[in-house]
């Protein structure tokens, strides 16, 4: 299994982050971790290696660093093999993908800016993050895992992993519960959860929630 | 070359579609293209095929449906192979997809914000725009293209010039030349257009820009 050195410029608590270790779990990778401070100031080798966002993670694989977390997942599917995270037909992956895209460019942002407002702000926020994790829902149908392969765990599943690390939080900020109102979701969540992979990269969702309170204390908003 | 039915539903000064016909054209794909009316009412094969967004472009093979045009793109070049679009080493693979994502994320969102925005604001816009720009012509460096394979014309370059056939409306907004501050960049795009493949499909640049001025009015902004 072992393709050369890999080493990941990490952070617990981001979303992103995740999903590259959930990657690497999946395939059996070994990895050196090193976490980043974010707030502290970034290592000399995160500003080297990802210049333009110079954000996490970074994934340098014998060295050579990759960036942004739904490349980098792909790229690790494309270089360890098994077990196989995007489908093996070609729209497969391309409706993989499509789904993956909806998750950083809707569901994501929706889900951002429950933490980021107040007031009625925050309600019109919590209320389209609902409505976005229904068109999930809806996708997931009555499948066990997003895929992937089939029903087989997968690419999707990673994607959308990332931002489910941190409902309950917004759980907390929106005052409302996602199991209310998308119970399939909520069982995909607890099947993920099942998953080795999974389990020893998600955070105690109270940490992440403590984070929230605290990055709202930093930008002024509580 | 014959591999199905291809349908396109197309928006003449969509950056996105112009992404995906060059990307026909250049793997020599005949393809039906149907126009669509964005403001006089879209057709329901585009609400039924792209529920989620109901936007252009959408590929229909042998009427499946593919949205988003860089995923369509991606697509293309998996199912007709010749010639590559993606580099053919899964690294070389990331860093075009990374390239790709900056261009709609960065260059995309900066170029929107010129025409969008009035006075100061769009005195800000355009320097931001400016320093995107310069960050792509450091990637591009000595190179014929952005590749794609090596030097080649590819996936890269594909992304870029759906954004840059509005240069001309952001010049004339904004106030500037790509010329004089992105030399390299603007040598080129007069090489993209020297390709049939993009230069039958690039629209007149001064009918974009009154598209543009008719959009700002819409918009109530002029």
């Amino acid at each position: 299994m072992s393709k050369g050195e890999v080493v990941l410029l990490d952070c617990w608590m981001s979303p992103f982050c995740m999903r590259v270790k959930i990657a690497l779990n999946e395939k059996g990778v070994e990895y050196e971790h090193r976490e980043e401070d974010l707030f502290g100031g970034k290592s000399e080798l995160l500003l080297q290696s990802n210049p333009i966002h110079k954000k996490v993670p970074v994934l340098l694989h014998d060295r050579k660093p990759l960036s942004e977390s739904a490349i980098i997942v792909g790229y690790i599917d494309e270089i360890w093999a098994s077990p196989p995270l995007l489908p093996s037909c070609a729209y497969g992956r391309a409706k993989a993908r499509f789904w993956a895209d909806f998750i950083d460019k809707k569901l994501y942002e929706a889900a951002t800016q429950i933490w980021r407002t107040n007031g009625e702000e925050r309600g019109a926020a919590t209320r389209d993050f609902i409505e976005t994790l229904k068109q999930m829902e809806e996708a997931l149908g009555d499948k066990n895992y997003f895929g992937g392969e089939g029903d087989a765990f997968g690419f999707v599943d990673i994607m959308a992993i990332g931002v489910a690390s941190w409902f309950h939080a917004y759980e907390k900020f929106g005052g409302f519960k996602v199991a209310d109102h998308c119970p399939k979701l909520s069982g995909w969540l607890k099947r993920c959860k099942q998953r080795e992979s999974v389990s020893k990269v998600l955070p105690d969702p109270e940490k992440v929630y403590e984070f929230v309170v605290m990055l709202r204390k930093m930008q002024g908003l509580d």
